[in-house]
């Protein structure tokens, strides 16, 4: 058979990981990279390239980042192409997803949407989980891990020069969920921030704690360290999570179902689950799919290199 | 929209589990328990009411065991009605699904087979872990819980009354797994044996510790207690178990995934397994589809009854 022509578009950490998850794979080659910019790659095409004419790709792995690239870019590019996309903008999932499925629809392609960790194979337990045990209740962990978004936050306040936000799982709303109690206050927040020359420390510390929505509310502490220091030892994305769901069944007997993961690296492990995606991305467009979808909507199956009968004789 | 109409087949601890289940479901009603034996239920028909006539349901959840009932009611069923199994003989699998494929084919039928935790959500995690890490290790581990098979093999020896086998994992060898590494002696037997009067005790360790297959191999260990002791502590059927992959990605960075589970009662869980299959079964019945599939050939969203969209906002 041959191989799954893929292209990456955007090749920032995400799309860099990408490359060498494609190297991983038995039946898939890279067709291209395009980007805005100029790239040091041999197989690198402007951007605008997939407007001017029909690339040959059977797929592209959106690699940009969902404030500002994949709003446009997904819904613009499933016109003419089948994609796959890790946006993970929650409010606005809805929205994307319906004008991803409109462009799709009508350019008969395929698009997934919302692929890697979470939303992605947090998204597939917490349904899994529920529709197994009706009667229960799920909660959420992240970390510990690196947050993109808070350490930005703490980067755009006066005084910080930079800055690592590591999100954890409280251990005792940990336990609660495993108990299906509620669970609160389940995430602490823990700052290492470099300050400007000269700055305030005791404020900043409060202007950090006080920041609404990123921390206020939360138990946060918040350590000072170099530049030298915070490259040297939180230069890696590690990440961590529990999906986690107690429920009882209607004779009142209980049932724990927990998933969890430890990433070393965040944008290597969300390129390696958007790569098994274009797998089955390419599958659903071949069976004759149109529009929109996300990893709940696609079989388990169509996510890996082996046959149906293969895969029932050694995983089933 | 009208409720599913599911009816039971075989009124073991499994079926019994289902009807209580049933009640936990919003979108299905009991249309029938079908027996060989004549059981004191409203709803019971012989199962010979199957063949005499179209019985109106919408599908029939097999509640026999794997050694005797499935093999022939799976794909003689399947040729009239949709039917889901929890068939669990790893070594007939394949001719299980073949049977059942070519009889649902034939009366444009669907079969959703070895439906349960494992096989079932163990498989599901096997095939979704290696997909997304397609360069590491898998490992299953079992426990603790009652094994059926090997309580069944131990009542079979000369000299026991009654007992009951407690497989558990080796906390070695879940060590191993999470670093990776190849796992040994994954895990351990805990007999409760009744002993029949008389019995030597020291031969019946003896023979129990070398049974071939079942215990041979193993870390076993014999306790003996009485009846009532067995009754009275062992009369539960709890499980658990994991799947674990370590798996790296190109760039030499590690990741771990793991699901486990802790069931108070494996029929009440399989049987909740076994009712949201129900719902898929005919989804997919209702798209057109025939055959066999297994977890592996559904969508999730499937399992649920929550609409696409309702899934996309609570859990995407």
């Amino acid at each position: 058979m041959e191989p799954l022509r893929v292209g990456i578009v955007g090749f920032g950490n995400l799309g860099k990981a990408v490359e060498t998850s494609l190297l991983q794979q038995p039946d898939m080659t890279l067709a291209g990279v395009f980007s805005r910019r100029q790239i040091p790659h041999p197989q690198y095409r402007p951007i605008h390239t997939l407007d001017e004419k029909q690339v040959e790709v059977d797929v592209l792995l959106l690699c940009g980042g969902s404030a500002k690239d994949l709003p446009l870019q997904t819904p613009h590019l499933a016109q003419r192409y089948n994609v796959v996309d890790s946006f993970d903008t929650h409010a606005l999932m809805r929205q994307h997803f319906e004008a991803t499925h409109r462009a799709a629809s009508h350019g008969r392609k395929v698009a997934l949407l919302a692929a890697g960790w979470d939303p992605g194979l947090f998204s597939m337990m917490r349904c899994l989980f529920e529709s197994v045990l009706p009667n229960g209740q799920s909660a959420s962990f992240w970390g510990p891990g690196i947050s993109q978004g808070h350490s930005d936050a703490l980067r755009q306040l006066p005084g910080v020069k930079d800055a690592r936000q590591y999100t954890l799982p409280n251990e005792e709303a940990l336990s609660a969920a495993r108990e299906g109690k509620p669970v609160s206050k389940a995430h602490q927040r823990l700052c290492y921030v470099v300050p400007e020359e000269g700055a305030h420390l005791e404020q900043l510390v409060h202007s950090i704690k006080t920041l609404p929505y990123y921390f206020a509310g939360y138990e946060t502490q918040v350590v000072f360290i170099s530049q030298e220091e915070l490259l040297e030892k939180h230069a890696e994305m590690p990440q961590a999570g529990h999906v986690i769901r107690k429920g009882s069944t209607q004779d009142a007997r209980e049932h724990l179902l927990e998933f969890s993961l430890k990433l070393s690296n965040n944008p290597a492990f969300t390129a390696s689950v958007l790569t098994a995606c274009a797998r089955a991305t390419c599958r659903l467009h071949q069976q004759g799919a149109t529009g929109a979808y996300t990893l709940l909507d696609i079989p388990l199956a169509s996510l890996s290199p082996s046959s149906p009968e293969e895969l029932r004789q050694r995983l089933v």
